[in-house]
């Protein structure tokens, strides 16, 4: 029998403060982080691996966090979890005293997303598939039983997603094939960050569109004026066939969002996105109606699906942006990925930081291939730091994520990252 | 110069499940705990003190997060944080890389409330007033710029805030003396925990009708038939004249909630307490609608001014029940209750657990002072345990709280608990 043997975490810490890579109108100065989770188990070969992105202080406590929470599933026989890990699911996220610290919300929440996510990178190790393969393997059935349905049942059916989920089936292999040949198109938020000078900003600009990219975004929020001067340069610098969005970061007020967005859009925007508190779903609402039908995109900070059903009843979002470790884990992200199916609206993921380009793809090619109405449109966010930490780091070509191929979920971190990044001890941060 | 000189956070549990006291359809085994601040200052005389409520694993991890953001406050100028606390409030609040953890939700969250209530705690003490005091001797606009607006003056206009201010004004000292006379009316949930036998129920609503209490509140929402027994029994003990409400803990979804708020409503209802998951506004809101005139009540695990804004807007509670350490300390507090108001919805608030009685009633007071339109009405929670562990406990008197009167906000717990009851080692716990 293989055990769960030790759940070690660690604080790791990259200084992107410095050079301000990372910089939007509300988060002037984020050293992105990771509370990283390593289950290992009895056997050598077999270990997972999950984390929580944060962007600096507290990344301690939300490590204390999963630690806790991880500790949990130590002694337990692997394949026990690994057969069941809705079972698992249902047994953190309903402790009722850690709920109490939420509920489905906050640092204890996304502790619990960790461990999840390393419950089922153990899983597609010992399956031998990338992550979107073991999810796409699985039956409707399957995959219905794996959402949690209690507060969400009342907006999408589970046998109404189930029906969504074998309308889908016949497809699945044509999609696979398809996505292997030509991936995923990525998005790229590299050129925009807020702390950029205008002349950095362009010459990026330039750059993305000849690697390949077909949709830049723009961090904005701060002051409208200069948001309008970046995007026409933006937009002199990528021609008129590459799409803009933008990103507030939560910067606006539900008036200043209506405000600021109907100064913005004669750029034709893609989407505008987190124009408000990621928790008003009712200004969302007001704002999507206000600007309509410029769309608004939401999910990077959408702690549940509970959240999420919300703002698809409203018409809050048009673009559901879920993020790989802000949710509590693949069934909660399964949940959102469904419901915004069922209410036609586009998922679109969140990336960036570290290692959330890797956690997330799998999640955008499982929507691809099994989920999705139309893949035509599909693409998830990229931005170009901090892979080489990981060790299955996304690969890009020509503006596009390639299939993951390699076993898990690509959630595993160097195993040289720690006495370089580690928080406070590693070389970086001593001294 | 008075300076912070020490943040000690102490992990303080108290084996409750050991009784089944607290016991609820979604919490079955709380052991009521307390993640508990004590700012010591270079003035012997001068310390504050301030708490988050938690029901017992992870207390440990809320814990660290208080200590983590109190430390913070550690070199201080005691004169300049109590003078302007509103700026340490925002420093908290908006710390962008704290505030990626929530944002304003969950253990960080909950942790900024801990410190900028022992902060309160600390300037109500060199005042030498109780806090209800303190907040009610400041003028209108000092209380309306204690609030952050950002994400809620569209629907409170903090203009229109102050004017309601400027409206109680001429009534306060009248208030305070007529509270000074009568106090405050408790209602009381010790009867009603669902772990008690129906003997139980019976003879403590009988010896709460004999104490004065004129509502009583029982836990629901595992049974509906249970349900319609025990509230017909408690009915038949208490007599025509006193109101009964109920408490569903979020045990329902949506439509399970109409359904069993539709059987249950015969009994006259004072209010349904948490029908669903916190989160659901929206859902708050299709349940009022379906069950109206029956009141539905919710706040305990209401996370933030930006939530509570919503359930007022749409309509989705009649009842708040303010908690004094679920949102992010005073300040939040504070916006919900001028908002409450402006919106013509009754605050009553939640206590029990241990601690939150002395907590909340500086709020309640404060609130039937300087804010509420109709003080008739007025009502707050009372749970009869574990009060002699804080060092100025409620006084409850023919089921009515006494005005307090020591100085500080009631938040210290006696300096023998933690060698009783801190964990692991206290002595209820250590073997």
């Amino acid at each position: 029998m293989t055990t769960v043997t030790d759940a070690t975490v660690t604080d790791l810490r990259f200084p992107t403060s410095r050079e301000l890579d990372g910089s939007d109108a509300m988060n002037p100065d984020p050293d992105y982080s990771a509370a990283y989770l390593r289950l290992a188990t009895s056997d050598a070969e077999s270990a997972g691996h999950g984390f929580v992105f944060t962007i600096g202080r507290g990344n301690d406590i939300q490590a204390a966090a999963v630690e806790a929470v991880a500790r949990r599933l130590v002694g337990r026989d692997v394949d026990g979890l690994v057969e069941d890990p809705g079972a698992v699911n249902r047994d953190l996220m309903w402790d009722s005293q850690l709920r109490w610290l939420g509920p489905d919300k906050g640092v204890m929440h996304m502790a619990i997303g960790a461990v999840m996510s390393a419950t089922w990178d153990l899983r597609a190790r010992r399956e031998g598939r990338p992550l979107w393969s073991t999810l796409a393997a699985l039956e409707p059935a399957e995959l219905v039983a794996l959402v949690d349905w209690t507060y969400i049942a009342d907006y999408l059916d589970p046998g109404r997603a189930r029906e969504i989920l074998e309308e889908r089936r016949p497809l699945r292999d044509a999609r696979i094939a398809g996505l292997r040949r030509d991936g995923l198109a990525a998005y790229t938020t590299s050129p925009g960050w807020l702390g950029y000078s205008d002349e950095k900003l362009v010459r990026l600009c330039r750059e993305a569109v000849a690697d390949g990219f077909t949709t830049i975004k723009l961090k904005v929020g701060a002051d409208t004026g200069d948001d309008r001067r970046r995007l026409g340069l933006a937009r002199e610098a990528v021609g008129p066939d590459v799409a803009l969005a933008v990103d507030a970061n939560q910067h606006w007020s539900v008036p200043e969002a209506i405000a600021a967005i109907t100064e913005l859009r004669d750029f034709g925007l893609r989407w505008v996105e987190e124009p408000t508190h990621p928790d008003d779903v009712v200004g969302h609402a007001t704002i999507a109606n206000a600007v309509r039908p410029v769309p608004i995109a939401t999910g990077e900070m959408l702690a549940s699906p509970t959240l999420a059903k919300q703002l698809l009843q409203l018409g809050g979002v048009q673009i559901l942006q879920i993020d790989a470790t802000r949710m509590g884990g693949p069934h909660d992200l399964l949940a959102a990925i469904l419901m915004a199916t069922g209410a036609g609206v586009e998922v679109i993921p969140h990336a960036g930081g570290v290692g959330l380009c890797e956690a997330v793809q799998h999640y955008a090619f499982f929507n691809a291939v099994c989920v999705a109405a139309d893949t035509r449109d599909l693409s998830l966010e990229y931005v170009a730091h901090l892979h080489e930490h990981l060790t299955d780091p996304v690969e890009i070509t020509n503006g596009r994520y390639r299939l993951p191929t390699r076993p898990g979920a690509s959630t595993e971190f160097q195993p040289g990252t720690e006495l370089t990044f580690g928080y406070p001890d590693g070389t970086e941060w001593a001294g």
